[in-house]
């Protein structure tokens, strides 16, 4: 015997989820929402379709997916039924519930604290942006690289690369970076020294999975790169700030801390200090190194933007001088090729390098291997480096350009020198001005720049000064930047 | 005064290191080593040239890299000397030293355990090899994605993809990817709702790290996926087993459990249970969504290979029937394109999208958001499902035929029923033959596969049995390779 059918069904014909889909659904609710109950007769599906206004097929495809879920069942002869073995009680506990779902709600249904918000950064069309130093995409490689991942996809015998690979990274790619590394960089690497990362940001990640127990102390310049704190303060490591200043990270105050509590790493960017662009000076490194020996904590070098430097000749990094495996070293292609190729690595003894492969292997198996391939092909066919030098010779110009704007159009206002390599300038304001303030006031003149206090890591290291990348922007727009940001400080 | 320059440098012409680069290094390495103290005259460049035999130039050269490092100083009209600002006693602690560097130790400097090595699997050629369930990349669609990715790089306006996006991914993939899932999974998700991961791993991972506190449960089937585990253990979850039998994860059992201490979540593989291949039945996912209310723990859901199914029509998710937000649901492209396009999602209520996207930039800033828009074009024009329609009737022929091959040529030796869906077979052996043995003979006939044990939680869990991929195999392969496993039963 069947019941007359009186559950309304909702469906809208103009919904991405396909009709028969919406009866699915409708059905699962009612049933989950103690309406329909176990053993209830289904109407026959002609019936249905009528009340429904849809076709009998449609309905027919929904009978047939609500009996292949088990939802449904048929007795023959009899008719469609709810199945008998959805226990009676467990829906109750749904007729209180909200009506059938229309999206997903905003909010768990479980206990959990968001994370707090990062601020939006303004991207209006028609501002000008001072990144923190990012290279400029207009530049970017593009057609030698689509024509060698092309190359590469297209290859015979290359379709293997499409499977799971070797959580280190492309052999291919760790033996062309690593010549690459001791032509340009003189460290003494070999292929299985190399692990590929997403970027230079997940080297730093893995590092610090690798390496950090809860407690741990971790040395970083008082002024640094907030996401490298972040991925060293998730696993636990105490944070131990060390003052900068224009020959770099201060390295009698780390020995000082090093007599209290010796750290498990020192995190620095000796090549140009982020954020004040300042090269470490030998003495200091020598020093640094001779406490990493003494004290027996590694030596976490970011080698971020060794690739432009317009002063004689960029200095080598500390990974040169390590004989003793102390110095582990990171570096990227995002400021040599483009942010978005997400493509980095890290350098260091094998076993470690081991350790942080089968780290990786959690986070993410694997990288793109084609990707890496067609890098690899990029660096042994010169490309890489013809690229670097077209862009050098861009980015020493707007280099140059950029601080002739600020003297022409801040005056004394400012405060800078002239950085021998990198992508950005350090910029110190005039105690008068508030940069915090003028940040704000600059959004309103289209113009947006990060105030350096963001790098400080204790209140306390805060500077008014502003971390500007000239990089990203051309000559003239560099110059309309420098214009607005003076207009600002009139306003 | 110029003492004789007795100091010997080993320069090697065929080293990658350039010739002035390894005399800097050289030289530093005295330095550091205390052989070439403070004040120290260096020889004049024709000197040491001619006693090295290299050219004046090549040693003019490593001078000014190594004034420009601070290491040397030039006092004008008296000539070139160590520097004076390097300490005296530094050096001393590395007399006793190594000599100078050749390669990068293989054991770290500072104090480290290295994690536990995984075995390597055996991949020699001509080995055919089960894996757990990969697609096959010969059938991958790889025109279609290089063209799509070169359109992408070439196309106009599009350079802006090459900067720094949203941690969450492209905004083109997501609305593309929320119409995809709710047509084909009924899912009711916004692009806000959906955050782009490298493969379902790094969706693991992310919920792993935005959910779980130490101590906190976390409920797996006994039998499962170990990198999942690796991920929630990694952040101190206590994994707790429910078994599986044939109608999927034993609820009864999960309730048992919540009433001594509720899970804060539960992790598993509804539509073809990984590593059995069972589907959960109705009666148990009413049960599961009940529980899931009633004690407020999270649901991980990992649709996996959900494009794959032979049977009627594939069982729609849990996300599909959740009105609550308990659902957090993950899936990834790399069983319909191909394993090395690292690209997955996890989709669930915005506030936990949101904050695993803030964690995601930690791990890896952003993704590759080129390839990112090429896959949003592909889903758009309707490549994909093109490419699955294609790729589903070769693997439903593919399980067919080693459901064919494993009667055929095992016999009684094997039972298993035929999956509805996925990429696999769990197969179970007779208790008279010990699995692991087999799979050690069987590397000896040159055919691979991972013994079914791998996938338990605890000793007591494991099983007699083997998950048999078949999609990575052609037919004539599939044949050729249970042949093999017979000999090895046989041997």
């Amino acid at each position: 015997m069947l019941r007359p059918w009186n559950i309304p069904l909702l469906i809208d014909a103009l919904d991405s989820v396909p009709v028969y889909l919406q009866i699915v659904q409708a059905i699962i609710e009612e049933i989950r929402r103690g309406r329909l109950t176990s053993g209830t007769p289904m109407p026959g599906s002609r019936i249905l379709a009528e009340q429904l206004a849809v076709n009998r097929k449609t309905v027919i495809q929904a009978y047939q997916e609500l009996l292949a879920q088990g939802w449904l069942e048929v007795e023959p002869k009899r008719g469609t039924f709810v199945s008998h073995k959805i226990p009676v009680t467990v829906a109750a506990p749904f007729l209180a519930g909200p009506p059938a779902k229309a999206a997903i709600p905003d909010q768990p249904g479980f206990g959990f604290t968001p994370r707090e918000s990062l601020p939006a950064e303004p991207l209006a069309p028609g501002n000008l942006v001072f990144t923190d130093g990012t290279p400029d995409v207009r530049l970017a490689p593009i057609g030698a690289l689509a024509s060698a991942y092309r190359q590469v996809l297209q290859a015979k015998g290359r379709r293997n690369m499409l499977g799971y690979g070797d959580a280190a990274g492309s052999f291919e790619l760790r033996e062309a970076l690593s010549v690459m590394l001791n032509q340009e960089r003189s460290l003494a690497c070999r292929p299985e020294n190399l692990c590929i990362t997403r970027g230079s940001q997940m080297g730093l990640f893995l590092l610090a999975e690798a390496l950090i127990k809860p407690g741990d102390v971790v040395v970083v310049d008082a002024l640094s790169y907030p996401p490298a704190w972040e991925a060293f303060r998730r696993v636990g490591a105490t944070l131990v700030p060390v003052p900068v200043d224009t020959e770099g990270m201060q390295v009698e105050e780390l020995e000082r801390i090093c007599r209290q509590q010796p750290p498990r790493a020192v995190l620095l960017t000796p090549h140009h200090q982020f954020p004040t662009t300042v090269t470490l000076k030998a003495d200091r490194r020598l020093h640094l190194l001779d406490l990493a020996t003494r004290y027996r904590f590694a030596i976490i070098e970011d080698d971020y933007d060794h690739e432009f430097h317009y002063g004689y000749r960029p200095v080598l990094p500390l990974a040169s001088a390590d004989t003793e495996g102390l110095v582990l070293y990171t570096g990227s292609f995002s400021k040599l090729v483009a942010p978005s190729i997400r493509m980095g690595y890290v350098a260091g003894p094998r076993q470690v390098i081991e350790t942080i492969s089968q780290v990786r292997a959690i986070v993410d198996r694997q990288g793109d291997l084609m990707m890496e391939v067609a890098l690899a092909e990029l660096i042994e066919a010169g490309e890489i480096k013809r690229h670097a030098r077209r862009a050098h010779g861009e980015y020493h110009q707007r280099r140059d350009a950029l601080a002739a704007f600020l003297g022409r159009y801040l005056g004394d206002a400012v405060r800078f020198s002239v950085p021998e390599g990198g992508l950005a300038l350090w910029v110190e304001f005039d105690a008068a001005i508030d940069v915090d303030q003028l940040a704000k006031k600059a959004v309103r003149q289209h113009v947006v720049f990060t105030p350096g206090s963001r790098f400080a890591l204790r209140p306390e290291d805060r500077v008014n000064a502003v971390r500007l990348g000239f990089a990203s922007l051309s000559v003239p727009e560099l110059e309309e930047a420098v214009k607005r940001i003076a207009r600002a400080l009139d306003a």
